[in-house]
C-alpha cells in the first residue's frame, strides 16, 4: 500500500475522467472495471490495471468508486468485505440520500471510512474550474483526502450526514431541469410562430440570469416561515395572469403541460387563502 | 393636441409607474382611470386628470394603455371609436398573442396606429436599468415613439407581428416559472433534512447561473432540427438517472410533482427511440 496510490473502481466515461484527473495530478493510479478493456487507454496513460476488484481495493488506501448505481457498488464490494478495513471509500456513484446513508453504515460495519459524493459536472468538465464535487461524511475523512479529491474540481464539504451530497446533487439537478422545462416551453412557443429560436435564446438566457437570484430571497422566506403580506406581484395576481400561458399555447398549437404542476400548486395555495402572499409559499404544499 | 403630451389609460400599480416615468422624463401627462381617485397622487405630481376615457384619448397623439386584461381594454375603447383616428395606441396590458393581433386589426379598422407591448418588470423596476419592454407592430410606429417609450426602460422591438410582444413576454415568464418550479423542489428537498435553505440557496443560484446558457445551445439544435448522436449525458442516461429524484423525494417525504411532466416527456422521447440524442429533442413532443 502506498499513500500516493489511488484506486478507481468503475471506468465509464466519468470514472475514466476521474482516473485521468488523478494521473494528471501526479498520483499513481490503479484502475479496475468489470469489462477489462475499458482500462486499456488508462494503462497506456500510466495507470496500473488491477486484475480483480479486490486487488484494486488492496492497492490503495483511497478507493474512488464510480459505477452505474448503488446496486452495482454493492455487487462489487460485498464479495470483498475482508479487505475493506482501514480503507477509505469515496463513492461518487449517482444515488439517493437513503442509499448513501445505507452504504455509509455498511462501510462502517466493515471498518472502512466512507465519503459519499455528487459530481456536478459531465466527464469533459472534470479537472476544469467549472467542475465541483459535493462530499458528505465524517469531516476528518474529508480533510484527510481533500488534497487528492481536489484533482476532480472544487471540493465542497456538506457535513457528516452521508446523504447530504446525494440530496444536494439531486436538488441542484432539479433546479436545472426546471430551467430546461421552462426554456423548452419558451422555445416551443417562439418556434410556433415560425421564427428562429436562435434570435430569441439570448434574450431568454439574459432574462433567466436575472431570475436565478430568486432562490436567495425565497430561502429567507422559507427559513422564516413567512411569505409576506401584500407583496409586489403577489400569488393571486400571478395566478390570475397564468391562464394566459394556456390560452397562448392553445392559440399557437403547443402543449403547455410543462407549466401545469406549478400552476396547480399556485391555484391550491390561492384556494387556501394565501393569494396575498408571495409565490414562495407554495413550497408548503410540497410536504407529504 | 400636443406632441409632448402622453395619455395613460389605466392607473393600477403598473399604469401609475408608467405615468410617473413619463412625468420624470419631462412629458406632459394626461391620466384616466375608471376609479378616478387613483389619479389623485399623479395629479399631485403634475399629471392632468381626464374626466372621461374619450378625453384622455383626445388629449394626446400617444395613448398608453395598461389595464387588467384585453376585455377591459375593449370596454374602455369600443365606446370611443370616433376619436381613435390618427392616434397611436400602445397597449401594455397583459394578454395573449391572439388578443394582441385581434386588437391590432381592430385599431387599424378605426384608423389608429397600434403597438402591442409586454413589460418585463414589476412596477418598482419601471424606469430603472433592469426594466425592459417588448414591442411589436409596425416598425415606423415604433421608431416614431421609441424616444418617449424609452422612459419605461429598455425598448426592444420584435417585428411587425402584433402578437410577438405578448408571445415573447409569456415565453420569458414560462422560463421564469421553470426556475421557480425547479428551485421550489430543490429548496423543499433541502428543507426536508431539517437544514437551512439559506445556506444552500447561494450554491443553487450559482449553479443555475451556469445553467441559464442552456437555451443558447438548445436553440442551435432546434433551428437545425438536429438533436445530435451519442452526445455527452444523452437523454437515455438522463432519463435512467431521473428516477432517483422520485425515490429521494419519497425518502425525504416531499412531493416530486413539479418534476413529473419533464420526466414524462423524456420517457416518451426515449420510447420513440431517441435516447441517444440530446434532451433538447423533447421539444418535438410539445407540438400539438
Amino acid at each position: 500500500m502506498n499513500d500516493k496510490t489511488v484506486s478507481v473502481v468503475g471506468l465509464g466515461d466519468m470514472g475514466t475522467a476521474l482516473a485521468d484527473a488523478l494521473l494528471a495530478a501526479g498520483h499513481r493510479v490503479t484502475v479496475w472495471n468489470r469489462t477489462a478493456a475499458r482500462a486499456e487507454p488508462l494503462v497506456a496513460r500510466g495507470a496500473s490495471r488491477a486484475e480483480t476488484a479486490a486487488d484494486a481495493i488492496v492497492a490503495s488506501q483511497l478507493v474512488v468508486i464510480c459505477l452505474l448505481d448503488y446496486d452495482s457498488v454493492s455487487q462489487v464490494l460485498v464479495p470483498h468485505t475482508d479487505v475493506l478495513a482501514g480503507r477509505t471509500l469515496v463513492n461518487l456513484t449517482n444515488g439517493t440520500p437513503g442509499q448513501a446513508r445505507e452504504m455509509a453504515a455498511w462501510a462502517a460495519d466493515h471498518g472502512a471510512d466512507y465519503l459519499d459524493g455528487g459530481i456536478m459536472a459531465v466527464p469533459p468538465m472534470i479537472a476544469t474550474p467549472e467542475a465541483f464535487v459535493l462530499y458528505s461524511g465524517p469531516s476528518g475523512t474529508f480533510e484527510t483526502w481533500q488534497p487528492v479529491l481536489d484533482a476532480f474540481g472544487e471540493s465542497r464539504y456538506l457535513g457528516d450526514d452521508a446523504g447530504a451530497a446525494a440530496l444536494q446533487d439531486l436538488a441542484l439537478l432539479a433546479g436545472m431541469y426546471g430551467v430546461i422545462a421552462g426554456s423548452l416551453h419558451a422555445l416551443a412557443l417562439v418556434r410556433s410562430t415560425g421564427g428562429s429560436t436562435r434570435e430569441f435564446a439570448p434574450l431568454l438566457s439574459k432574462w433567466l440570469q436575472g431570475v436565478v437570484t430568486w432562490p436567495l430571497a425565497a430561502a429567507e422566506q422559507i427559513d422564516a416561515g413567512d411569505y409576506g403580506e401584500d407583496v409586489v406581484s403577489n400569488l393571486g395576481m400571478q395566478t390570475a395572469g397564468f391562464a394566459n400561458h394556456f390560452i397562448a399555447a392553445e392559440e399557437q398549437g403547443i402543449s403547455a403541460e410543462l407549466l401545469l404542476p406549478v400552476y396547480q400548486l399556485m391555484q391550491r395555495r390561492v384556494a387556501d387563502g394565501r393569494g396575498h402572499e408571495d409565490i414562495v409559499g407554495v413550497i408548503e404544499l410540497l410536504k407529504r
